[in-house]
């Protein structure tokens, strides 16, 4: 279904090539700030509009506030955010029409409904339903802002197999990053992994990459054992968005291969309160936040979309057929996927972070 | 929350040292034989009486199947399985009180439930509470086999840093493992790990491990995007396993490595279908089941219990201190992790399966 | 929360004085025919233009589909409808700033969200929302015709203490009352209706009234035990509509006062099913539909709001006050609320259909 | 299904003639005082021990609490709670096999589930299920009277025909109709009650009742807009209790016989805040409550089981027979049903004061 979340409950509607993408977000606390120019801001981070071979084209999202904010400030009504779609070009979709694309959503979507799947640019597969996911992630971090203190932000530390050089890095680094031509931490790997997209977008490829989101810390008790413990959620959003292949926490399956007297992470005091000398786990114990930064990170695969021609089936004459895509496409979708995945982050940590009673229904300024 | 599953509903309750640990299964659909033999067998998988370090007891659980089910056949009214704790064994516990172990849950529950939360032996965050997640999935496997004819195994790939020596295994073969001493396919990798095994509680210490679970063919159209996508309720339901520190779905992280045009799986018409000629995306696009088997992967981070000086913190007198734990534990949780890591995954396919419209309310023989 | 229904689930948002009311509406089945003059014959249901003080404006709804609809066939995907809001005439509302109208959910919404609440024309509380409520439910009434042949109509059995006078009407009776000024089978009742309307009007008051739903046969089997009985998730759809005091299944209160040997619908055959001899239970037998039509009645209070003076307390200064409303208001809002009560008959309708399995995720034409 | 609630969530299970029914309560916050003495008290009410007619037994249930309570306090984990049947004669019911009873669930279940369906005692659909509800009332009678100090009691307005003669009573006039013989404020009315209930029997017959329950003053804020409203959830808890035909709020269907300026109940200072001159609308606004009571009546159909012949249907064989009950049955479900409704009241009020906000998950004393 196209809701997620317990009582912060984000619902995303819209196809690519329809009128328009869009999301009601429901269980908003009253008193939040929230703003036309924040949210634009937050999907502009979409645009990467310094690697063509990324995005193409580099202009504003058309979107709608529809509900929820009256004087600045949220009412805790549900609020509506419509994006609207400015491309129009499905014509070279259909060349595959019934011809699913390898890798792609393609294949699950007629076999589930046949004909009636809206293919064009993906439909509701489309890297473009995360636009709406977002818009809600830009909601959900100001909630976290402004109630409990809390930053989200994400970084790639791999693309097209360029790694980045350091692991020293601070969560400022990697809020920062975001100004550069790509989130990374260190230049010398943005310059190589632009080469690299370079390369495979020349040789009609694409590549994948790994991506990771981080928290400043967390206050404790976000998390509902046994099955809705913050990690569980965090998983099951995070792999929600195209694209993921894997989702690790903290050291995630290094932690596997190691003995318990190396990977327990120690609890220490420090001002007064215990913590985590380490944070091999990734900021939860049992699941649920304990006051540390939270970290994970996510396996995304290359672009299913290439230029070269793919063996698929032809669905209607039932016969094996080659299909060459001609349309546009990222060469790799890690860049807004791992926003997608910062977005999704923000929404679980309000949707505990509720349940846990740390956010109330208003906030008083 | 102690609840899983939107219309197959799965509801566990219990403490480690408490009087019982059981589950509510509801909306079992009516006419799937269940007896308490196989229950009994599915729980007995815990046990790897041949293995001492990983359980000292070789015993029979106790448990009462408390309603839905007549005549051997379910009802369709929810199912609720009662299996009595026998250990009392609760008094090397009292050292840890308000002195949270280092890697288990202690913390967080102290955090966000203070000097209530029943400690002992774990309480609820003990993998005490996988008893109950067992014998759920036993009942959903029964379903899923006698309605979609679909089977659900897993095995260790990986234990203590010992692995399986191939890749070219069958369904069966993972199946088969379940016979041997560890469930691994590979007889010199078990003599291997169980060395390891002996040696790291010769040490006091613990291991990790990796696991994966796989399936026969499921049928095309599990799984609800964009949330409940098949992939997504998969990694929360596994990730919400104590332990679990990653998931990846086929080969997972390496595809973040590969080039599109690499891992691409390639679509060919096999038996008049169309088919994934590899698998390497494990079974899903889309995040929804097309025909192909399930597989993934699973980290289990090592025990956190071992018998060595740890650094904590006492949370009533707010100093640093250090405990050695004396109890029993099991060297490594992976063995017993991944059974539960594959009764959820059965549990996950049902509630999939029955939204999908692919099983019935009533199984007619 | 904005959200009903579990498997096909309709979320609401907007306010009655901001940019637009609309919906999402999930779970829909693919290859459902729906068109927009369907969804506007519908909305226009509610415009009353025969009865001025019912509705003093005559125009069709400004709306538009987003999402979810291609060639005039459902998806399968959300489909989101956006129903423009063009009143804007909010300055008589800044005379009840703070002072709740007796009645009116202001005091409720103050003392939840304080003065962050938008209070403009009762804002989310305002009739307004139940538009979205009707798009759904044609969608939702779509469906059960198209599916399982079930229809679904309403009309008023008292307005203003007229009731009608017959209780032999049929199904087509009802469906048809819609063609008149008001939804009642009887012209003299609507045309002494009209006049209590009329003279509440003059002077300045507001009438309540009591209406029925009802419809054709609906298969056996929806209704989930114990919780989700069909029974009662009507009742809570319908409880959560504005103005409604009651609700009663059949016979309802009067059941209450009979024996049982007088209450209970002897069980017959018709055309080689068991079917009941009368209907007194109202369609439901252990909350189950069971081949009967369902039919209950609905009480809605006066229309709160009327040109009288009232008392009521200023929340800021802490004083009591009286107010006296000059707005536009519906003489009674029992005619588009016994809609309102329709439509989400059909959405809990067609919500336990599929989750009865009767509805399949693909209609095949 | 069998669950209810979001976030205080209550799980049933077991069949009149099964082993136990039982209950599972999630989401209790920890640090409540609970014991069975107090659980055991709340069972008993059920039991009418000087009313043979409806109930010719008189002895304590047997139940055990599996989880979730240590030292006398809650931990924060879900509690269980098995009650174990020990009625087991079922032979009597052999003779309905198949021959769904008039007014019972038993056609319902037929039609869903087939000859699957547990027909001894009414199987599922037992009012001997709702022990469970009253498990969990008492658990969330414990937690409102703890945390926000409401109290929620019950009586009987109406049984047989037979009305109480006063309407000025108090709350705690109707908690103590509890120590009476019938739960009814006034003694003369119970006289007659009781002499209308033996007749009943005397003749093979059984009579309905209308119920009442309420409340102390509710603190403002509770309900959710727009579907999830506080006078919503009540309905649909209530409306899923077996026997029930109707419920009303306040002055319920007679609000729709007013004009608003009767019916709107004025804003009136009171201690400083602003509070309903009158209750008419039973305590709650916009469906939410307003620090008022909340107060509603139920209407319960008489028994459908009576010792009378009844036309049915033999399902096998496809004709139209007759049945004559001849088991033990109450006279009248309304004053078991009204308990139930009254446990339905406290389990909701729980669940919308956790998402409100007011309570807290650990209660410290």
């Amino acid at each position: 279904m196209s809701s997620i979340g317990v009582v912060f409950r984000v619902t995303t509607f819209g196809e690519s090539h329809g009128p328009a993408v869009g999301v009601v977000i429901d269980g908003v606390p009253a008193g939040i700030q929230l703003n036309e120019d924040y949210i634009r801001r937050e999907l502009n981070r979409r645009r990467f509009c310094h690697i063509p071979v990324l995005n193409p084209r580099c202009e504003d999202e058309d979107f709608q506030i529809l509900s929820g904010i009256k004087d600045g400030l949220t009412t805790g009504t549900p609020i509506a955010i419509v994006v609207w779609n400015k491309r129009a070009v499905s014509n070279y979709y259909m060349d595959i029409w019934m011809k699913p694309r390898p890798g792609h959503a393609d294949l699950a979507w007629y076999l589930k409904f046949g004909k009636l799947y809206d293919f064009r640019g993906g439909g509701r597969a489309s890297g473009r339903e995360t636009v709406a996911r977002i818009a809600a992630g830009a909601v959900a971090k100001a909630i976290l802002k402004q109630t409990i203190d809390v930053d989200v932000s994400s970084h790639l530390i791999e693309l097209g197999g360029v790694s980045i050089s350091r692991d020293d890095y601070t969560f400022n680094d990697v809020a920062k990053s975001w100004e550069k031509p790509l989130p990374m931490i260190d230049d010398e790997a943005i310059e190589k992994a632009i080469k690299v997209l370079i390369n495979a977008a020349t040789e009609g490829d694409s590549v994948g990459g790994i991506g990771e989101v981080l928290t400043t810390e967390v206050p404790p008790g976000l998390g509902e054992p046994v099955f809705d413990k913050l990690k569980a959620d965090l998983a099951k959003a995070v792999m929600s968005i195209p694209s993921t292949t894997g989702i690790e926490f903290g050291l995630g399956f290094k932690l596997a291969r190691m003995r318990g007297s190396e990977a327990n992470d120690q609890i220490v005091l420090r001002n007064g309160k215990p913590r985590l000398e380490t944070n091999r786990v990734g900021g939860m114990l049992g699941g649920m936040s304990i006051g540390e930064p939270i970290r994970f990170r996510v396996a995304f695969k290359p672009t299913p979309s290439i230029r070269r021609p793919q063996r698929t089936v032809d669905l209607e004459k039932i016969t094996e057929t080659t299909i060459t895509f001609t349309g546009r496409y990222d060469i790799s979708t890690a860049p807004k996927a791992i926003l997608a995945a910062e977005a999704m982050t923000a929404i679980i940590l309000v949707d505990h972070a509720i349940r846990a009673g740390l956010i109330p229904r208003i906030i008083r300024k």
